[in-house]
């Protein structure tokens, strides 16, 4: 079998395994501490986000310097634009992302929307290719690699109702249920019942729940061999759309395209 | 001083210094191994695409598994979306970008053509932001992360031409000009001719140097305080668009969207 001739089990390995390389895995969190609220740090802001020492610190900064990831201006440390060469090789090796993108754009022409597909990530959903409403300047902050909490997301919510059984039971044993507005379902067994339902609809509404205003509407999304790609979405803002127009008038659009992404991906 | 405290040089590390961690080099290797024509790989193929021997490449293959950045099936290794938080991480970090995204859409919705930001990095350059003509399926290809050679593309030419003296002369010390077309320059006093000329008008415009029928104009960005942001670009199709029509209606366009980045990037 070809897995025991690499010596893998489907189980992923711990970090105490000897075959774990830790340094490969510091040097990552370096590069995931640059966030909006640390734009450039310091070698002791560094050290301080990851959890590390200054001298480990120092040789991770000083080696993503090295390899041009990071670049310095007196003692402030920023990223360059080569961290993404890194998301170029995600995208490159995935010809779907290309047709994905154009019909979410075919959204957001027809019906003004910004448009996404995500993916689940444990307990967050991660956005990964993003048509953002034209001209609204806002809406372009999320972007790729963006993550939201996949509990209070259409798009989560419609990942989560698509698990295997005994996966959405670990994933509810570990969901943390939030009272962002007063519209947050934070109550589990009705938690568990808008699940059921939103694997029946085989689609899903989150009015409000996340943050007062957003209204979002999400599908699942097939390739032509019924691979799940995702989950695509469109959002909007509650005062302009409401929930019916939502059912009625953008349900079908989203659906439609959801059929051609499964038929133009072959 | 700042920089003896950290005991950095502005040098870069050397791969043979002891601070410096092979290992993260390594581990970021086997992610760019991943490309268009390698989107799934086994652990040969891997060992084969990175110079690495088979029991090295396992060990990262096996660390970025556990980490969740490359997912297996069967023999077969991809990488997952996971990659992108670290993009994420670098856009996260630079407002300029949701600025510049801005007014490249602009240029896309006023002449339909694609627009886009790139910086230099060596011998290529790396595209950082990027509009998409609407609705041409091809022109998606070209994403955030994308490399092209420098020295035939008309922001590559540009990025060069505005490179301080000595560096542009290593620069050119180390250009391989090559014959993509029968219109690329590849003879070295006459590409030195050109970048001077580049100079002097601040603007750039290839004209099939690097494939028949693409014709692309660059200019430069700079941010509020004067710093280069890179050069941007718009291109466009040569039986569409003439060399003339390029200069006198689409540079006046180009020109007024660097000055808008340039005043909305305080």
């Amino acid at each position: 079998m070809a897995m025991s001739k690499l010596g893998m089990n489907e189980e992923k390995l711990s970090p105490d395994n000897r075959d774990y390389v830790g340094a490969l895995a510091s040097g990552l969190d370096v590069i995931m501490a640059f966030d909006p609220q640390h734009k450039e740090m310091t070698l002791s802001e560094v050290a301080e986000q990851t959890g590390m020492d200054r001298a480990k610190a120092r040789r991770f900064l000083l080696t993503l310097h090295a390899l041009g990831y990071i670049k310095r201006e007196g003692r402030q440390f920023t990223l360059t634009p080569k961290v993404l060469a890194l998301s170029y090789a995600y995208n490159a090796s995935n010809d779907h992302l290309n047709v994905v993108e154009h019909y979410l754009h075919d959204i957001t022409a027809q019906l003004g929307e910004s448009s996404s597909l995500a993916v689940l990530d444990q307990q967050d959903i991660m956005y990964v290719v993003r048509s953002p409403a034209a001209h609204r300047l806002m809406s372009i902050a999320l972007s790729a690699g963006t993550r939201l909490p996949a509990a209070y997301t259409s798009m989560g919510r419609m990942l989560v109702a698509k698990l295997p059984s005994e996966e959405q039971k670990e994933w509810l044993k570990n969901v943390f249920l939030e009272e962002f507005t007063q519209h947050s379902i934070v109550d589990k067994p009705a938690f568990e019942q808008m699940l059921v339902q939103v694997a029946e609809q085989n689609f899903c509404i989150v009015d409000q729940e996340l943050d007062l205003g957003l209204r979002s509407l999400a599908v699942p999304a097939f390739t032509f061999d019924g691979s799940l790609l995702g989950a695509i979405n469109l959002s909007t803002n509650a005062s302009r759309v409401s929930h019916q127009t939502l059912i009625e008038e953008y349900l079908p659009v989203l659906r439609e395209v959801a059929e051609q992404i499964r038929l133009h991906t072959k």
